[in-house]
């Protein structure tokens, strides 16, 4: 193997994921917030990881994200160094925008920098995934599928690996609210019917067809009818206070559509311009500062380059 | 109003809906067969239907698919003239292959014309479903859209007008068995399940987006990866003798993937050349050869015109 450096930096963003209309196959990549992620050889043998934020999250390698990942990567090369991981999140855990997943594609990508670049993106968003299973007890594919892609990204199908198809897509941006609430993944789980009446079924494909076309021709009306979300939305949004006036306020605002990122509390809405996305900020602050919630909102660009180094 | 002509003559191409993961919103059209349609004015009022085919429809008005796109088309702009109509079918009626579509939507193409053209191809698609009604108890679209559009189509929505994407794609040609059997529509609906477990809705959904992309990108790869189906083909292959054995066979071929045609008995393959087509041609026939049941067999390039016009 050809070790580039000793020592790798990346910035992983957050990302969306159930994108509207594409629950459990649509996930983008935000420019903000986004996590800084440094691996470094060392002399010592074995994962050591320490974070250096107030998030409180494990630092034992085998409950920590970034350490599964490490060690599905060191379990396929046969590499035997000693690694060093310092971890500053900035990318709040449990608020909907892959949290768990920026470290998971973070860790995978500069691993692989690392270690001589061994692995495609493809086998990279795999090692993340076993970061996923470690985070939430699924192996789920979107957020880090967006966060190594960059982009919006597609996610056909994840068994035996995940088939990833990262889409055209013209200029958008991102307007997300992040109400300071908790929404626990057994909870989201919950509230979802186990089947959707086919004809359900069908509009929702139909949706998916329409907005991966609306996107690669770049025309936004066709986008705009196409976010719309008839399988997750209407049970979960229950979970999230002020949900139908935060899209009301949005949509009367210039979003083209959006809904709930991840399985929540975050919610996101997309546009066609860094005005609209500005001008959705503050219809979505006036509709929050109306609650006794506290919040953060992101405006950002569609991000197309994914996880980052950092020289 | 404007009359171009006093005699309009089209040729409205078969159509395959269904279109193995788009189920209900993806379809496209055939070169091959196709049914003429002429539409002349007449000094008589009210509508006469001749039928110059073997196929024992009713020339009724009120009974036939063409009397029925014509009266709403009269009732939309008020037009008194009689209209006098003379089909020739090509495309047997119960085939899968979009034969009521094909006298639906060819009538509404050529009644536009004859009156001047005040109509979009958006507002004939919305004619042409209720020549659908007639025919099958539906306003079913992906047919009829298909065929107005030419080329595939992915229907978004049907509520309340039909929202018709005409896709971008790479060369393709169809390959196209008819076994002489018929499949009552009533069994192709009752073999399917009501509901669809999620899983499979989201598998549904990813290959959708998946094959829109890839024919967007000419990616032959990933449209065959993305053309499997498993909400509709897994039921309704049981009323189709010898459907997986055609399957394998023409996917030893070279066929990118293909299935059920409409609600069958029709099976179509897609390939990416003429050569694939015609080698699929004689795979299909090798395994029907081997049974008692007559067929027929068309090779197609995939029609970007839909319907046409005849000088």
């Amino acid at each position: 193997m050809n070790f580039e450096s000793s020592t790798i930096t990346v910035h992983a963003p957050a990302t969306v994921a159930n994108v509207v209309c594409g629950f459990d196959c649509l996930g983008f990549a935000l420019e903000e917030p986004f996590d800084e992620i440094r691996i470094s050889f060392s002399n010592e043998p074995g994962i050591r990881i320490r974070h250096n934020d107030e998030f409180g999250l494990p630092e034992d390698p085998e409950k920590n994200v970034v350490g599964t990942v490490l060690k599905s990567m060191i379990r396929a090369t046969g590499f035997e160094r000693g690694l060093e991981v310092e971890i500053t999140k900035n990318i709040k855990p449990g608020s909907g925008v892959g949290s768990s997943a920026a470290c998971a594609a973070g860790a995978a990508v500069a691993a692989n920098r690392l270690l001589g670049n061994p692995f495609t993106k493809e086998q990279l968003v795999e090692f993340a995934r076993d970061g996923e299973l470690t985070a939430c007890g699924s192996r789920i594919a979107d957020n880090v599928s967006a966060c190594i892609f960059g982009g919006i990204t597609l996610v056909r199908a994840t068994e035996p690996i995940a088939d990833v198809v990262a889409l055209e897509f013209p200029e958008l941006f991102a307007t997300v609210i992040h109400p300071q609430i908790e929404i626990r993944t057994e909870d989201a789980r919950a509230v979802l019917p186990r089947e959707v009446p086919l004809p359900t079924a069908i509009r929702q494909w139909g949706n998916v067809g329409a907005l991966v076309a609306g996107l690669a021709r770049g025309d936004y009306d066709l986008i705009g009818r196409a976010l719309e979300d008839h399988v997750a939305e209407p049970y979960r949004k229950t979970l999230i206070p002020g949900f139908d006036e935060l899209k009301r306020a949005s949509m009367d605002a210039g979003a083209l559509g959006g809904g709930i990122s991840g399985s929540g509390p975050s919610v996101f809405m997309l546009s066609g311009s860094i005005e609209d996305a500005n001008r959705i900020a503050d219809a979505m602050r006036t509709v929050y500062s109306a609650t006794s919630i506290d919040f953060n909102i992101y405006v950002s660009g569609v991000n197309r380059r994914g996880v980052t180094f950092v020289e």
